[in-house]
C-alpha cells in the first residue's frame, strides 16, 4: 500500500518536482476542444501548443497519463503559472483527495478505485484535476479508459454535455469517478457475501486473513474517499466563482452519491465484523462438539474399562471368578452403565 | 439488499432515466382533489390529464405506483417542470432519504419499511413526493396500502385535514410513513425478545446466524431512517415559504417520533450485542460443564484401574495375591479413593 | 418496557387523543393556591372548576393522576387553549422527555423513575407538566408521593417557596423529580456492589442474565435522563418570558444535578462492563484449573497404568515376572516416576 | 465512593445546608493578609472577625477546614452575601468541579487528589473556592497541607505572587492543585507498571481485580478532572473582570497542564486495556500448554497401554504368547510408537 | 517515556526555569544570519552576542541545543524580552505541542520523533522555536542533525528559502520535522508487516507482547503528533500579523502532511488491532488441533483397550477364550472399530 514511498523526499526543498509513484507506463497528451457547434480532437507532444486554447471561450480539456515525464509539469508551471505546491501534490501519489481554490483555478485530487481480482485487493490510482475558466487539465498516473464515456458523450453530443461549460465538465468528470466506486463496493459486496456463506458452511483458519484483507481494503477505500465528501460539500456550496449557479445542482447530487459510498463502507464493516464474530463463535462451538466426543467416549469406557480391570486381577481367592454365570453377569452390568451413560447423555442433550 | 443494482448507470449521462429497481407491477396513477368543502377521486392515464388541476387552490394529491413506466415520469418534467436529476433520483431505489428544496416544490425520497417474517428480514420501499403550492405527488415503487387512512381521512372529513393546504397532507404522509416504523420496530421487538429467551434456555450454534441477521436488519433500518432526522428538522425549521407557520409544530411532532424511532434502534442495537454476550458466556459454560464430567469420570476411575492393574500383574512373589482378604481389601481401598474423591469434588462444588 | 404499545396509533388523525398506557387507578384532581399570605387546598371534580383561579396572581397548582379519563384533557383544550399536540403527548405516555415553548406556557414532559426492588428493574412514569404564567398543571400516570414534600413546604411556608411565583415552583417539582433519580442510582449502585462481590466469590451462570438485565436498565435509565439535560439547559438560558432572571440560577442547579446523574449512569456501565470482564476471565480460570487437575492426574497414572499392563501380559517367557524383588523393584519404579511427575508440577507451580 | 451518600438530601428546600460527607476532624479558619509591603497571619474564630479586612486593598485569603461547622456558612451568606445554592454546593461534597461567575465574585469547585497506597485507590477531597476583587476563600473538607508551598511563598515573598492581586492568587492555588494530580499519575504509572511486569512474569486470577480497580479509579480521576478543563478554559478566556488581563497567560498555562492530565489518563486507560489483553491471552497460553502435555502423555501411552492389553488377554490360542521372543519383540514395537510419536511431536514443534 | 519527571516541578512559583529532562550533552548556541545576498554562521557563546542581529533586517536564525544551561535562558528573558512561562515551556520536556501568540513573537513547542531499532520503541525530543520578525530560535534537547538539509539549501541558496522571510524559514523548519515523521512511520510500517507475517507463519507467547508494544508507540506517537493539526491550522488561517500572505499556502501544504500524518497512525492502529484478533484465532485454531488428536487418538483406543481388558478377565467360564478363532476374532473386530473410526473422523473432516 506504498508506505515504504514516504521518505522519498525529505529534505528536499518545497516545490520541488519528484514523482513519488512507481509506474512508468507511455507518457501522453490528449486535447479535445469543443463548444455546442464544434468538437476537435488532438494528440499533444508538449504542453506548449496546448497554449492557443487557453484563453478560448470553447471548453479545452487536456488529460495528461503518466506523471515521471517531469518536464511536462515544469511547463504547466510556465505556461499556466500553476503554483510550484500544486504540482509537487500532483507528483506525490501519496496525497490525500482534496481541493485547493486558486485565482484562476480549482485544484483537486481524487483517488480512481479498482478491486483486483486476482489478489483480491483494492488499487487506487490518484488522478488530479486543475479546472480553470476555459480549460481543464485532468492528469492520471497511468492510462485508463475511465473517462471514455465522457470522452463519447461529448462527440456524440449525448446528454447536456456539450451546451454547458468548464464546470459541467469538471462535474461528470467526479461523476464517473464516483460511479466506479459503487462498481468496486459491488465487487466487495460480492467478496463479502462469498466469505459470509463460506464462514457458515465451511470454515477454515485462513478465513482469519481473509477478512483481516477485507478489513483492510475497506479501511484503505474509506480513506481514500473519505475528504470526498468535504470536497464536493464544498463544490456544492458554491465557494467558487469558476462553478455557475446552475451546476451546483449537480455536484449536489455527486455529493449523496459520495455520501451513499460512505454508508456503505461503514455498513460493510459491521458486516465484517458481524462475519468475524460467526467465525469466532463456529470455532468455539467446534472445539465444543469435539470435546463433547472425546467425553461420551471416555465417560462410557473408562468405567467399563475399570470393572474389566477389576476381573483381570489376579488374586487367588476371588469367588465371582468361579462363578458360573459371572462372565455373563459382568457383561449384562457393563450393558446397564453403558446405557445408563447413553441415557444421560441424551437427557443432558448430547447426543 | 439490492447491492447488485448499483452499477447499472455508470457512464450515463445525468438526467438519464433508468429504473434501477426491479419490481415490476401494474403502474398505476389516481388523482384526489380536495377542499373544506368538496372531495373528488380519479383514476389517470396519463400525467396531462392532471393538468387542469395544477394551479387550482384546492389540495390536489396525485399518486403514481410503479417506477418502471419511464414515460409518465418524462411528462412530470414537460408538464411540471421538475428538474431531470429528480426524476432519476425517483426512479433509483438506492436513494438515501433525502430533501431538497426548489423553488416552486420540495422533493422529499423517504423509505417505507416492512417486517416480512418470512424470511425474518426488513424490507424497504421507496416513496418519493413532490410537494408543491397546490399539489403534491406520491411516488410509490410498488402498490400499497399505506396511505389509506389518510385517504379515507379525507373522503370521511375526519379530523382538520380538510381544512388544511398540502403542507399538512404532506405532514399526514410522513407522519404515517413514521407510525409504520414503530410498527416494524415492535415486531424486531418481539423478535429479539424471542431470541433472547431462545439463549437462555435453548441455545444453539445458529443463533449468532439470527443475532447477525438481527444487527444487519437493524444496521439497515437505522440506514434508512437516520436522513429522516436531519429531514424532519429542515423542514420543522420552517426553511421553505411552502409550509405555512402553524404546521411547523406538527412538524416538530413528527421529528420527535423519528428521534424516538432511532433511539430505539440503537437500544435494539445495544439489546442485540447483549445477546451476543449471553450465548458466547453460555457456550463457555457448557464447555466447562463438559469438561468438568470428563474429569470428574477420568479423576475418579484413573488411580481405580491402575490399582486394578498392579494387581493384574503375573509377577511370581505377589505376596497380597495370596492373602485370604487380599481381593476385599483392595475393593475396600477402591471404594475409599472414589468416596475420596467425590468428597473433593463436592468441597470444590463441582458435585 | 412498553414497545408492544407503539403501534396502538397508527392512522390516526393527530392531535387525536389516545391513553397508550396500561395504568388504570381512581383519576383524582386536587388544587393548591397560594401566595406569601393565603395558602388554599381542594379537591376538584371538573377542570372548569379551576378556572376561577386561572388568572389570579397567586400560585395555582393542579395536579391531574391518571391518564385514562380523556374528558379531562379535552378539557384543557377548550379552557386553557392547550394545544391539541401537547394533549396527545400528555397520553402517549412512550414520549421522550422534552421541553416546548408556547405563547403562554411551557410544556415539559419528564420521567419519574422507581427502583422495583421484586424484579430488579427500573420501572418509569411519565410526569407532563404545563407551567402558564399563574398555574401550573402536573400529570401524573398513576397515584404518586413524589411531590407531597413539596406540598409540605408550600403548606408550612418552608424555604422561600412561599414568597416566589410559579417558576419557582416549577423548578421545586423539577429538583425533587432528579432528587429521586439519585435515589434510584443509589439502588442500583448497591446492586451492581452485590453482583461484584458475587462475581469474585461466587460466580455462576446466571451472572451473564445479571449483568445483561442491569445493562438494559442502565440503557432505560440513560434514554429516560439524558434530554433533561438539554431540558434543563434551556430553561437555566432564560429563553422563556415566563422563567425570572433570579429563578435562572435554580435551574442552573439542578442542570448540574442532571449531568452528575448521567455522569453516574456512564460509570455504572463502565464498571458492569468490568465485572463482565470479570466474569469471563474467572470462567476461563475455572476451565484452566478444570484441565489442569484432569492433567495431572491423567499424566500421573497413565504411564503407571502402562507398566501395569505391560507385567500383565501372559508372554511365557518375561523373565522379570520370575525375579524374586520383581514386584518390589516395579513398584519402586512406579513411585519414582510418580515422584517425578509430581516434581515436574511443582515446578511448573502447578501444585 | 460515596454512592450512599446521594439520598440524604431528597426533598430538602434548596439553600438549606446540608453536610453530606462524614469527616469530622477540628474545623478551623485562617487568615493571612498581604501585599507587597506587610504580610500578617491570623487564626479566626469567627467569620465575622474577617470583615475589617473584607474592602481593604490588600489581599486576604481566609482558609477554612471542615464542613460541619453549618454556622460558618451561615455566616458567609449574612456577611459576605454569598448566594445560598453557592454554600449548599460547598457542603455537598459530591459536587461536579464548576465555575460559576456572580456579580462580587467567582465560584470554583475543584477536586484534590491523593493516591492511597494502602488500599491502592483514588481518594478525592473537595476543595471550594470564592475569589472576590480583595479576598479569597477557600474552604477544605479537611485538614492538609497541599497549599503550605504557597503560604511559605507569600511569607518569603519569593517569587512574584506578592506584587500581584487576588486574582494570581487564585491561580497559584489551582496550579498547585494540579501539580498534584501530576504526582498522582505518577505513582498510578508505577502501579500499572508493577502490574504489566506481574502479568508478564507472573500471572495471577487476581490480576483482573487489579486491572479492574486500576481502571475504576482511572474513571473515578477522569470524572474529577475532566470539567477542570472547562473551567481553565473560560478562566483563561477573560469572561470576569475579576481576572486581570496579564493574569490570563497562567491561566492558559495551567490549562495546558490540565489537558495534559487528561491525556495521561487516556493514556493510562489504553495501557491497561492491552495488560487485560496480554493477561486474557496468556491465560489462554498457559491452558494451551496444558492441553499439550495432557495430549502428548495421553497420545503416547495410550496405544502401548492397548498393545499391553491385547497380550493380558487370556485367549488360549494366541500364538505370539509363546513365542521365544514375543515379549522382546512387542517392547520394541512399543519403543519404536514412542518415539514415533516424539518425532510427530517435535516435527509439530510441541517438544 | 518520562513519567517519573511529573513531579519534580510541585511547589515552585510559576516562571521558576527548572530543566525536567535528563540530557546533558554539550550545550551550544549557533548563528546563521542571511538574506538574498549575504549569508554568514557563527558560533555564539553568549546569548547576547546575538543582539547585533536582532533588529537588523536580515533573518537570523539562532539554534540552541541543550537545555541544563538555564544561564542562557534567563538571558533570552532579559535580552529579547520572552515571557516567563515560555522559557519554563521550553525547559519543560513533557510539554505537549502548542503554539502562542505573543506580541513580537510566536512560540511553537514540537515533538522531533526517532525510532529506536535497537529497544523497537519511539524516541521524541522536543524541539522549542521561537519566531519573530527578523529573528528566529530553535531550541533543542540534544545534538541532532535533522535541521542539516535546511542549512546547506540556505548555504547553498538552493530553492527560494534566500529569497524569503523569517515565515518561511519557520515553514522550511517545522516541513522537514513533519517530514521525519513519515520517516518513522515509514518504519513501523515495516515493523507491523514483520509482526504481520510472524503471526500468519510462526505465532508466539511474546507476539502479545510485540503488539502491546506497537500500540503503546502508536498511542505516543498520536499523542506528539495530534496537537501539530491544530497548529498548523491555526499557522496556515494567517491569525499572526508574522505569517506573510503568500506563505499560508506553504502552511497548508504542511498541515495536510500532518493530516496524512495522523491518519496513517489511525489505519497502523486498526492494523494492530486486527493482527491481535489473526493471533487469538490462531491461538485458538492451535488449541482445536490440540484437542482433535487428542480425541481421535483416546477415541480410537479406549474402546480397543476395553475389550483387550473385557478377554484379560480371569473368569473361569468365558467360552470365548478356548474359541479356535476368539484370538484372530477379537482382532478382526478391532480393526473393524479403528477403521470405523476413522470413517466417522473423515467424515466429520478431522482427518
Amino acid at each position: 500500500m506504498g508506505k515504504r514511498r514516504f521518505s522519498k523526499k525529505v529534505g528536499l526543498p518545497p516545490g520541488k518536482l519528484v514523482y513519488t509513484g512507481d509506474k512508468r507506463g507511455k507518457s501522453e497528451i490528449s486535447l479535445i476542444d469543443y463548444d455546442a457547434e464544434k468538437y476537435e480532437e488532438i494528440n499533444i507532444k508538449d504542453i506548449e501548443d496546448t497554449l492557443s486554447f487557453k484563453d478560448s471561450p470553447t471548453v479545452t480539456w487536456i488529460n495528461i497519463t503518466g506523471l515521471h515525464n517531469i518536464d511536462t509539469f515544469e511547463k504547466l508551471k510556465t505556461c499556466y503559472n500553476i503554483h510550484p505546491l500544486v504540482l509537487e501534490d500532483i507528483l506525490n501519489v501519496n496525497q490525500r483527495p482534496k481541493i485547493e481554490y486558486f485565482e484562476n483555478y480549482i485544484f483537486i485530487v481524487l483517488k480512481m478505485i479498482r478491486y483486483d481480482h486476482k489478489i483480491q485487493s483494492v488499487e487506487s490510482n490518484q488522478i488530479s484535476i486543475i479546472s480553470g475558466e476555459h480549460f481543464i487539465f485532468t492528469i492520471l498516473e497511468e492510462k485508463s479508459n475511465i473517462f471514455d464515456p465522457i470522452k463519447e458523450r461529448i462527440q456524440n453530443a449525448k446528454g447536456i454535455i456539450r451546451k454547458n461549460k468548464v464546470d459541467y465538465l469538471l462535474y461528470a468528470l467526479i461523476d464517473i469517478i464516483v460511479d466506479h466506486y459503487f462498481v468496486v463496493l459491488e465487487e466487495m459486496g460480492e467478496a463479502i457475501e462469498t466469505l459470509e456463506d463460506k464462514v457458515v458452511f465451511n470454515p477454515s483458519p485462513d478465513t482469519v486473513h481473509l477478512i483481516h484483507r477485507l478489513k483492510r481494503n475497506l479501511i484503505e477505500l474509506r480513506r481514500s474517499i473519505w475528504p470526498l465528501r468535504e470536497i464536493l460539500n464544498a463544490l456544492s456550496r458554491g465557494d467558487s466563482s469558476l462553478i455557475h449557479r446552475k451546476t451546483l445542482m449537480y455536484f449536489k447530487d455527486v455529493y449523496d452519491h459520495a455520501v451513499q459510498v460512505i454508508e456503505t463502507i461503514e455498513e460493510f464493516r459491521d458486516t465484517v465484523s458481524g462475519i468475524l464474530d460467526i467465525y469466532l463463535s463456529s470455532v468455539s462451538n467446534r472445539m465444543n462438539e469435539i470435546m463433547k466426543i472425546l467425553t461420551i467416549m471416555a465417560t462410557i469406557f473408562i468405567p467399563l474399562t475399570f470393572i474389566a480391570g477389576i476381573y483381570g486381577m489376579n488374586f487367588k481367592y476371588m469367588p465371582e471368578l468361579n462363578w458360573r454365570f459371572g462372565y455373563s453377569l459382568v457383561l449384562i452390568v457393563m450393558v446397564i452403565i453403558a446405557v445408563g451413560m447413553i441415557v444421560y447423555f441424551r437427557k443432558k442433550r448430547w447426543l
